[in-house]
């Protein structure tokens, strides 16, 4: 079937359509956080703020960079990997990411700082409009390279609010502790996207083949991006942590679970060739499937040793899932899932809420102290009987909702995405970036060749 | 015109005598901040630190630091587009920048923390510094690929001069509001450059036009640049603001432009091209104006509604530029911007400075209440009667001055560059890194080329 | 010699065993911190946290992810400057960073952090592990290309272990101060490296000669490193000082001699050429040694100007080294140092040993005040009777067990690493990536090429 890839017009619409009732949304709902007004609204805020020190900003503001670097640049350049779509990679999730930002702090804002008929913002809302962009960027890696600007942003705001609806049930309903996001994040963004490249299957993708794999230099920049995610992890599972000894704790288990993940992943990596040669693919993933999987538990007190189990066993799962289960999701299920999202982000998302579960669970005065326990669980405001038996199992009921919300959203939202009229590119004519970019000519052949050249003519 | 391009004695002799030069006056004038030094001085300081925690540092170290990646990794790779001229764009720009912030500390020191004789500089006199040479790095962007690292050097000393004085009249005397430098440093440094390359104008730069494009990797590198100036312009307009709200504000206002900035880029520059494809230059370039723009406002209550407004505009605006405004200036101006700092810095520049005037004006008691105007605008030490209006007319008044610094500045910097002395390159030279650096044969043709193959003879 | 390359169950196998013996260590040893333990250990710690702010974590945390970037992408990226080892350049030093972090854990645990039967981590505790590692990472530059990462794991076990005695000698016996490691990490780190690639010489690796070279966009790639490195050093030299001051001033310090080490180095550059062209490999490498030369003196009172001469020197020496001594090393002395860290670790280290020797025997009350010199040198708990000149000494005696730590444990390691076990490449085969990686067929040539096609059959 032959596309049309134009989107002179529908790209530039769906954009200002957007930013326009941003600008008006914003204009109607959105002010500072008192912490961020100049004019300290008294009474708004619990506790007084005796020095500026004390202003949240100075405990997030340095976990929110690390934050967005990842979303950015992190994502941006993990995607990167494919030889001829490295623009619309780091470009496209430019793109969603803006967007997407915007409308989380709105969604959120409705949801979780929402005043007198005001969202109020300060830097918390930042973060987590960041995080919520996270699971966008988690989808995209399953339809990369075959999907136009147009359906992203258009996927971006659907899944945004479902994004916040799932998370409003999770943190407010159930009272789940999801710091890090193994579930919210990875596991509803994993399955989300999953769910909705299932829905564009195309059967003769075959036709792109020779795209969809790395050349020697675009496997170095996506190590920018895993390098970045990799570093920046602790800010990750650590940025809306509780002050003090939480954030502090969720960076050390971060970082423990990382450096085990890299281990496993070279190890399964090496076996698993018949020569014994690594293979960047599951360099550039599976060593960060020990971050996503202490997305739950890193504030909690799973320990350092805890942490390191969790990455070593990840680093296995997920290896062992670009070798042996992606293959078999392609050609049995239709899964097209470009960048693997389901051993990097779905299958450690699930084992990060087992783990939150789990860790919950074997709370107890013990190991958290009397104060510890009720601060770590927010315990001050809870209404009925708490017992961690009974949180472990919200935590785990946590995991199964954000499943639900990923499939039923993913239906829904891939099924609007399967609309022949959002400029997607035909099946021979996926994984290029000369389809919606201006590509410069390579500069010897410039005489000779054109840049549509690459592009093949959509079969009648 | 054949110009001597070897450097072998300019370079290091203009090199170290800077570099002396920049010794003997540290070792004259500077000393450390009583918060730096071992030796608390008492009295020096207003204030009693109780803890080491209220110590300037911990407000903003970490600012700094992603104001330095800015100076360094985002200026210096967001110049890396052109194809054959990544060393010189990231190694002249570190030379630049390393000679700039030395001489900058002493040039703002003497004008802002000059006492008893000694500059004494603490972690905002680094920021200063870097930002004070990012409008050097604005400047260099218009001259790219046409100028010697020895002309860049006398260049930064003249500028980083002429900057101060010019920050020091809207400061100190205007009593200016600039905190993200919309004025100081993006105003004056584009308008600078742009006269700088008016007066070297090179009638035959048509000779080089083969090099002055991008190939597909150098598009790639650029991001890298682009989003890390785009990921840290929060700290970058919030780093030496007022502690507290003031730079919360700051860093949301300038998270909320720069989103917005992304989806109008996007809009235009796909509206604008024939086939509704992106053009990797207004994506690299017009999505930072947003930034730009809200240099001056956003430690103001602009709203997070007004910082959406200021980047769609702006991200209009400049795409805009790029495409219409930027050939007719160097047709018919004769204004050669290679990378199109007058879309970038000078007209989201001079929007910045108006906005700031604008919100300067509209300041008021409902709004900031009491002690926030008198907190945000300074008032403490205020002499003559205060008025927002007042405070906006100096604030307007300050971009006229930046702009005028600028003109004549750059006439005056620019005759000194086109001095035949420097070790230019010729026109059909321009843009290649072989002109200056030892480049490797590329491994293939290794046998039958030879490095300085790519450059050519110069016309007698 | 034909070697068997294959490491399909060598690396496997010793990923998983170091990897189970870090979880069964921490599982014994390491558990959190008071200040990162939801049950706040009283007694413990001594002074009380009236605030979650005085939390250690928001001391330092800043820092340590601007470490933690420089050991992975700085170190990481500085090395894929040859053509076809950028794989193995950032791929190796990920793994054996994630392993190095969790052996410098146990290790420097034990000897600075064992309490009561436990190892109890903090921040600080990562970032003195990055620190340990960095010194392997350094180690890494003289044999990148050479070895196998089996052999690297090996390696890093054992350094790991030696940085930490030395570091128990330097810092708790002789009482030295070394906040940025100049003696214990660069010193150290270099000669370690050093000792190793000369018992590992090769005699033939001039059959790999052609690919020890870089290409255009390797030397960008490597700039990404560089520029990190030079940008982050700051926070390193500062990260783990005392609180307040002395952290402030380490980062100015170290600010000021990168700066001035950059003109040093482009001036040298330049002069060294006959036609007076920039070499890459210097402005990689030698603009950093400033930064190692006050790695011990950047937290004392060293002054602005001091770290300006400092940094002048090491640019000059660095530069000088890569141009003259590196040859000299290699073909009389047999140390083939691929990336010159003679230069850059080797050399700027014990010139910043001798620094901060020099600096140490000079302070003074005048300078220091009476309180601040018995902060800055933590003589609160000292001893015996403490003078300047005395802390001299010892600093200067750091040196020499540093050196003699290396060189011994060098020819030790080195020893073990020389046995034919490990799957190291053959001379012929050195520099390349293909011998552990899977590497992608280049694009246009995908039919005709095999990718082991690069790797020549050894010879007989």
């Amino acid at each position: 079937m032959a596309w049309n890839t134009n989107l002179r017009w529908r790209l530039p619409l769906t954009c200002l359509l957007l930013q326009v009732a941003m600008v008006v949304l914003f204009g109607v709902f959105v002010r500072y956080s008192p912490e961020a007004d100049a004019h300290w609204i008294e009474g708004k805020e619990p506790g007084n703020r005796s020095s500026d020190l004390e202003n949240d900003f100075y405990y997030r503001y340095p976990s929110f960079q690390d934050v967005h670097v990842m979303i950015f640049v992190g994502f941006g350049f993990l995607m990167t990997f494919l030889q001829r779509y490295g623009y619309s990679s780091v470009g496209f999730n430019f793109l969603l990411a803006a967007f997407g930002i915007q409308w989380a702090l709105l969604m959120q804002g409705w949801f979780h700082s929402f005043h007198d008929g005001y969202i109020l913002i300060g830097v918390e809302n930042l973060i987590n409009a960041d995080f919520c962009v996270g699971s966008v960027c988690v989808a995209f890696g399953a339809i990369l390279g075959k999907v136009s600007p147009v359906q992203l942003l258009i996927m971006t705001l659907f899944q945004v609010t479902l994004f916040s609806v799932n998370e409003f049930i999770l943190l407010s309903l159930l009272n789940v502790k999801d710091a890090g996001g193994s579930m919210t994040i990875h596991t509803f963004g994993a399955y989300f996207g999953l769910t909705v490249t299932w829905v564009l299957y195309r059967p003769n993708l075959y036709q792109s083949k020779a795209r969809q794999s790395a050349v020697y230099q675009s496997d170095l920049f996506a190590m920018i991006g895993t390098l970045f995610l990799w570093m920046y992890w602790p800010s990750f599972n650590s940025a809306v942590s509780n002050h003090g000894d939480a954030q502090h704790r969720a960076a050390i288990n971060t970082y423990c679970s990382l450096a085990a993940c890299v281990l496993t992943a070279v190890a399964l990596s090496s076996a698993l060739h018949k020569k014994g040669k690594l293979d960047m693919v599951h360099i550039q993933n599976a060593t960060l499937a020990g971050g996503v999987a202490v997305g739950t538990a890193a504030e909690m007190m799973l320990m350092p040793y805890g942490s390191l189990i969790v990455g070593f066993i990840c680093g296995i799962v997920s290896t062992l899932g670009f070798v042996y289960l992606s293959p078999f999701l392609e050609s049995r299920l239709r899964i097209q899932d470009t960048c693997g999202i389901h051993n990097l982000h779905g299958m450690p998302g699930v084992i990060g809420g087992i783990v939150g579960a789990v860790t919950a669970a074997c709370a107890n005065v013990q190991v958290y102290g009397q104060e510890g326990l009720a601060h770590a669980f927010n315990l001050d405001g809870f209404k009925t009987e708490w017992t961690p038996s009974l949180q472990g199992s919200f935590q785990a009921a946590g995991i199964f909702v954000s499943l639900a919300m990923a499939l039923v959203g993913g239906l829904f939202v891939g099924g609007i995405l399967k609309l022949p009229i959002w400029g997607q590119a035909s099946d021979e004519n996926c994984f290029e970036d000369a389809v919606y970019w201006e590509v410069p000519e390579e500069p010897k052949n410039a005489a000779s060749h054109h840049e549509d050249s690459t592009l093949k003519a959509p079969e009648p």
